[in-house]
């Protein structure tokens, strides 16, 4: 491609609403133009790279036995109604909709579960019928609450999902593998640095569900890593290990003592007034789950994660308690709870880190107050003790009992899923098995979003000057211009070098645009493009300028050798 | 791939609503399956079709120099109102709407003209910024009154629409130039027979409109082709070519004479009554043109063209009058109307090829009546003389005036179309001109249906047994069998060719199912594998059977030669 021929321009300005680099590079780069809030169109070299991931997708989930098909856009609603989901969405208010000409409506589709469901049934007979995966390269449709960070969460967006459907919970495992596998082999080939970490196990238990994390320090996902073996996880799910310790026999119990504490309600003013360790205290903190109020203790320096605190409780919905209850419960404005002074009966829930402290640092449930050694039986009785707080750097791996946690900053780009019957159940997605009994098939799914992973890409290595591509993503690999586009000689050579690029395999583009070199050199550092071959003055040694825009090294070579040069780099850059 | 692992499924039974060969057969060989009215999955065999005719159209665009771009399916309902589009879209009420959770309308895009413009105008700033052209392979979404015939009018499809964008009417010629060449290359690679003719000329005059039809029996649409000149066109736009010739000088002009026709109406039964020819008939109809009567005269074996009535008349619809206003104009009921004695004074338009007639047979404008001998001038005038008939097959080439017409039916596929500054006059897409004048840019656009092309591809090719695919675009090009897959020597057999034929690049699949060969043969051929090879009883001499789809032609070749064989019969069938 010739960049005079381009359909193409770059943004001098930062568009004010993108805020994360991969959105601002995106449109200043004119990979993508904003349509609507959320919506976007593809630009021609946005495409480019578009369709380079999703190449690699296919091929891997084509590898891998998926067969590709296409679903439809538009989703009648009876399907929705027939799973049970569509009151859930609508509820949510993310469903795009639209009715026809005679008033029947349908779901835009955000992804293809009812769908695939009743295609499945349509094909399943009998368990010879079975196994099988399938998978669409398709646009979804989500009414997003808050649209931003560009194609990071998108209105309108490219999936791809993947359905499998065995005979068995085992078939299940095997068919979850060959995904598994197969993201890991997409997102190598993309040149990325990832994580797949465990993630929401669900409703079906164990380990069934893993998120594909791109490592990038903008990253919105906090990963934890053993740096023994290879637990990673979510830090919103990520496990506390070791063995759950009691209060040690033999401990010596002081007596409890109230203290004045005037206006210290967090923990670092607490440990500070009353020149305590964090660890001594004990927080707690009270929360509303589906809307009952529940006391949540974890150790001072500790950190309560509301997703383990939800599941500990088994409640759809936990959130902090408003002051006003917080004041019934306890007796105190904010920031004096204890459990033992509590003026309501609640349930009391203890991180289980917390069950071997002894004479702690309370609220005293009164105004300034706080109470000195405070134990657990002694002074008050927990209802649950579980595992209901944040993973620190401190944690040891739960898996393997030895290494030490990594954390990482991440961004869902896959996303392996283990679902059981939840839909072949109520859709009918039945076969006969080898007793001749009819039975719900057991299905995965599997999805990647495609422009996410892209915007991915570019969250993890950028600069100042713009994108780095790796390699397998850049809409051109070799950028090949000259210092000045009226010198003939410049010209001449930077155009044989752009055609035998071209001959060798290597998506190239020609500068040949009339423009001072500033201005090229800025726009190549913008876009991205992983090799500048440049055609200036060495010319006239018989040499040219080769520069890698990852490393920013710079080679003289001569112009025979450039081919292979390049060739080299790229080999280097994988 | 191996049919056991493929997921798929035949249908015995054709469904009742599937009236076209192309919707049976794709329902009943499992390409293809309905989710709702006019909505469709495509199955995975369908969809390697369709992405073989997808690539094959991706590939011609980006060699005319067309650069892909990806627009959203979700269009911001202002942007239709600033084309001035919205209102006629609403009225015609094909526009599937949604709004977003802030009550924010949009439309799913029917067409990208609105899209495509407000990208270009974002960076067109001068003519150095043109010519260029951009496309997208993307889902459309249009609410039809009546969808039907499978992808051939469905609600949600895939178009291939491109822009151009030009700085003049001759930088326009030159675009629409290559994308004509460019569908040239695409149907004649996709191994279809077609023809491009002149559509409607539209606002801008001259052909500037081309439509491509795919030719089939079962098609909707008549193409008029000389068989002399390169002229053709869609019936509905078929010139009359000639001179127009008036009433010969000198010719005797007899009295008018009032006869009994009872119940005589059709042009066919008048003139077996009267034992008189329909060329001497003056056939007088009654429409309504934008709800004002208007008598439209025809000679009697002659057809009116409503298309061609309607521009003759610049009016924006036309219609048969109802029996009510034919009888209040005419005096008459339906069947006896004549320009010469109608009760009210409204337009009469005449087509060209009745000018000359003299002493015609009309209507009386009473019931039971026809009168002899009118004659135009002396007992009424014209206000039009006008092409407003459809062309027979006894007309002369219109372009060559020496060719005699050939009828063809056909359906349309493509349609490449000048719109001049229709959009980017409305929508300010403009640019400074070389002297420094902002001007609107002058654009094409250029639409493929891809699904339906697929389907066109059939219609063009079939049989009782099912679909003959033209190699380009099937599934498979290959289809083997053992006759048993129990017997080993067949099944290795059968494997070994299976594998030399996708080493050899040739798409092949391999039918190891426990099935009798009956019911093989009748699968393979409804899905219209191009070549089966058979390995069957004569395996035994070190023969297999290879059949050609097309001509039914059986080959027995030694178990070596079976690759050239396929070889040789892909380039016969090309």
């Amino acid at each position: 491609m010739k960049f005079t021929e381009l359909f193409h321009y770059t943004l001098r300005e930062t568009p004010s609403d993108a805020v994360i680099p991969s959105h601002q590079l995106m449109l200043r780069a004119g990979l993508i133009k904003q349509l609507a809030s959320g919506i976007y169109a593809f630009l021609p070299l946005g495409y480019r790279a578009f369709r380079k991931i999703e190449a690699i997708v296919r091929e891997e989930m084509d590898r891998a036995g998926a067969q590709e098909l296409f679903m439809p856009v538009l989703q009648p609603l009876e399907l929705w109604r027939e799973s049970g989901r569509l009151d859930i969405y609508l509820q949510e208010n993310i469903l795009f909709r639209t009715k026809d000409r005679e008033d029947r409506g349908y779901a835009l589709g955000p992804t293809h579960e009812e769908v695939v469901s009743s295609i499945a049934r349509a094909r399943i007979r009998s368990y010879r019928d079975l196994p099988f995966t399938i998978y669409q390269i398709q646009t979804k449709f989500r009414d997003e609450l808050r649209p931003r960070f560009g194609l990071m969460r998108a209105r309108e967006f490219c999936m791809k999902d993947a359905y499998s459907f065995d005979i068995d919970m085992d078939g299940l495992d095997a068919s979850y593998k060959k995904m598994y596998a197969a993201y890991t082999r997409i997102f190598e080939r993309c040149g990325l640095k990832f994580r797949a970490v465990e993630a929401d196990s669900g409703a079906i238990g164990g380990d069934a569900s893993h998120e594909f994390m791109v490592l990038a320090e903008t990253g919105e996902d906090v990963i934890v890593a053993c740096g023994s073996c290879q637990y990673a996880a979510n830090l919103e799910r990520a496990e506390i290990g070791g063995e759950l310790q009691d209060i040690p026999a033999g401990a010596e119990l002081k007596p409890t003592e109230d203290v004045d504490t005037p206006n210290q309600r967090k923990i670092e003013e607490i440990s500070a007034f009353l020149k305590i360790s964090p660890q001594q205290i004990l927080k707690t903190l009270i929360y509303l789950a589906d809307g009952k109020p529940v006391a949540a203790c974890v150790r001072g320096d500790h950190e309560i994660n509301e997703v383990k605190l939800r599941k500990a409780l088994k409640a759809t919905t936990v959130e902090l308690a408003d002051p006003a209850t917080i004041e019934r419960v306890t007796g105190a404005p904010v920031g004096f709870a204890g459990p033992q002074s509590l003026k309501e009966k609640i349930t009391i829930i203890m991180d289980r880190s917390a069950a071997p402290m002894i004479n702690m640092v309370t609220g005293g449930c009164r105004e300034d107050v706080h109470t000195l050694n405070v134990n657990r039986n002694r002074d008050f009785s927990v209802n649950i003790i579980d595992d209901i707080r944040v993973a620190t750097p401190d944690d040891v791996c739960p898996r393997c009992g030895a290494g030490t946690l990594n954390f990482h900053r991440g961004i869902e780009v896959g996303h392996v899923f283990k679902l059981g019957t939840k839909y072949s159940k109520p859709m009918g997605v039945v076969f006969t098995d080898t007793d001749g009994i009819e039975v719900p098939a057991i299905m995965g799914c599997y999805g990647i979003g495609v422009g996410r992973a892209l915007a991915a890409a570019i969250e993890q290595q950028f600069d100042a000057n713009g994108i780095i591509w790796p390699v397998p993503l850049a809409p051109y690999i070799a950028y090949v211009m000259p210092i000045s586009a009226d010198d003939e000689a410049q010209m001449s050579a930077a155009t044989e070098i752009y055609n035998e690029l071209n001959d060798a395999g290597i998506d190239a583009i020609l500068d040949d645009r009339n423009e001072r070199p500033g201005v090229k050199f800025k726009d190549a550092d913008l876009i991205g493009f992983p090799i500048r071959i440049v055609a200036g003055k060495a010319l006239k040694d018989g040499n040219v300028e080769v520069q890698v825009r990852k490393t920013g090294e710079k080679r003289v070579v001569p112009r025979a050798d450039v081919i292979e040069t390049v060739k080299s780099i790229i080999k280097e850059l994988s």
